[in-house]
């Protein structure tokens, strides 16, 4: 039986103290190099292979230096510090350019700790919407190839039929799941987290290039947690704030089917014109 | 003329390609270690005194990876990848330890960017709350001394006159500039962006220890905007969405005093109990 897309693509082998070697996919790829949701999915699962590991994803960082190349990268990972119960690391990821020489297409940072029970409490609830079974499927578009590897059924604020250069908002609410269905865990959410098309399309019905240059999510969910969602769907919610000077950011919440929010993120994006 | 207590703070002295000597500001200390706030500030502004510096800060992530202890620091700054418009940093300050080890109490990433005049649109209006000339001095607290740095006027969200426990909500707005005035720019914002009081202690009416692990600041503004805010007055509104596990995260937006948004934020905090 052969592996699950996602695990594929993120196979690592380790060639050194905190060195990972892998190879990009071309089951995820987007228009110009890999979706960025499954580059930062790779930062994840190289700190979580690591053997100093203290605790659980927090906190991840990644910024896109450069668009990857299809074949082999090297994934650098280094425990900048270790507290009680905290770890911070920063990571790189590597790829040769023609002349044989290193570049850094990617830059990361990660704080992982120990989760431990305390006082609870959710100040933004899932909003109301329909079950996944009550959204129809595919409305999302499937012209790249990365696309094909989730299965979205979109509740509101799809890519507009019309390009007429006059949205109204930016917000889309979307039912996700990976496809085929596969259990929920940090590295699958942190691609989750990057799944939204770009929110200058939606707010102004106009398609412009544009890419994501960093993305920041916070983990709210426990690996125990996460378990629980299991192959369940996840409600993803994104909106922009500001589009200026060539750069908008893209506001996410992602809640488990039972509503429990599961992350927070956050990214800067390029766009042209 | 003595400088401004925040230039002062952000005095530092190159002593190496990539490398600044700083010295911790007892004029900004906070309970255990410097106000994040300034620490942010000096990451920042070590990587605008590189000489290959290309275009403005468009994305900061400062990771707090251990306090900082009263004395000299050093900042370490490398300009990883340079685009055509684009750059990408990593940061890193450093302390001797008792043994004189260097220990990195602080990690970070930067994106600078040329800005340019694009389609720009404003997705979240400032909120409609007094002028800072309407709303009285003085009501958030000031017994930590880098709060003197600052004056601040509250809108709304103070912090909790009793410790009754049963808190509503976790949003606060403020009217901010720095004490004495300054003209606003990069570094002054991305001080300012970590002004507000921890979110739980609000929420929940119960004031726990707690602390920034990690904040990302977006700058919508050009260094021009900044200009022309000159030493007015920025309205700061923070908000947390979900405190679980001893974590919290925290969204903040500042706008100028005639609404322009200058920046969004974004940060995960450490709670106890």
């Amino acid at each position: 039986m052969s592996a699950h897309p996602f695990d594929a693509a993120l196979t690592l082998r380790e060639i050194g103290p905190g060195r990972y070697a892998g190879r990009t996919s071309p089951a995820y790829w987007n228009m110009v190099g890999p979706f960025g949701g499954i580059t930062a999915a790779i930062v994840l699962r190289a700190v979580l292979l690591h053997p100093q590991l203290l605790g659980e994803p927090m906190s991840l960082t990644v910024n896109y230096a450069g668009a990857m190349v299809e074949g082999p990268f090297e994934v650098q990972v280094q425990p900048v510090r270790t507290n009680r119960t905290t770890q911070h690391w920063t990571v790189g990821i590597l790829q040769n350019n023609d002349q044989g020489q290193p570049l850094i297409t990617t830059t990361a940072t990660l704080i992982t700790a120990l989760r431990r029970e305390t006082w609870r409490m959710s100040d933004i609830p899932m909003p109301e919407v329909p079950t996944p079974q009550e959204v129809p499927q595919g409305s999302y578009g499937d012209d790249l190839v990365w696309l094909k590897r989730y299965q979205l059924r979109l509740v509101s604020g799809g890519i507009p039929r019309e390009w007429h250069g006059g949205g109204d908002d930016s917000l889309t609410r979307v039912w996700m799941q990976d496809q085929p269905a596969r259990p929920l865990d940090f590295c699958a959410l942190a691609a989750l987290a990057d799944v939204f098309f770009p929110r200058i399309w939606l707010r102004r019905a106009t398609q412009v290039p544009a890419g994501t240059v960093s993305i920041t999510t916070y983990f709210h969910a426990s690996a125990q947690e996460l378990g629980e969602t299991g192959t369940g769907w996840v409600l993803g919610q994104a909106q922009a704030q500001e589009f200026r000077h060539g750069f908008f950011d893209q506001s996410a919440r992602l809640w488990s089917e039972a509503g429990r929010l599961l992350c927070t993120s956050h990214q800067l994006v390029y766009y042209k014109e």
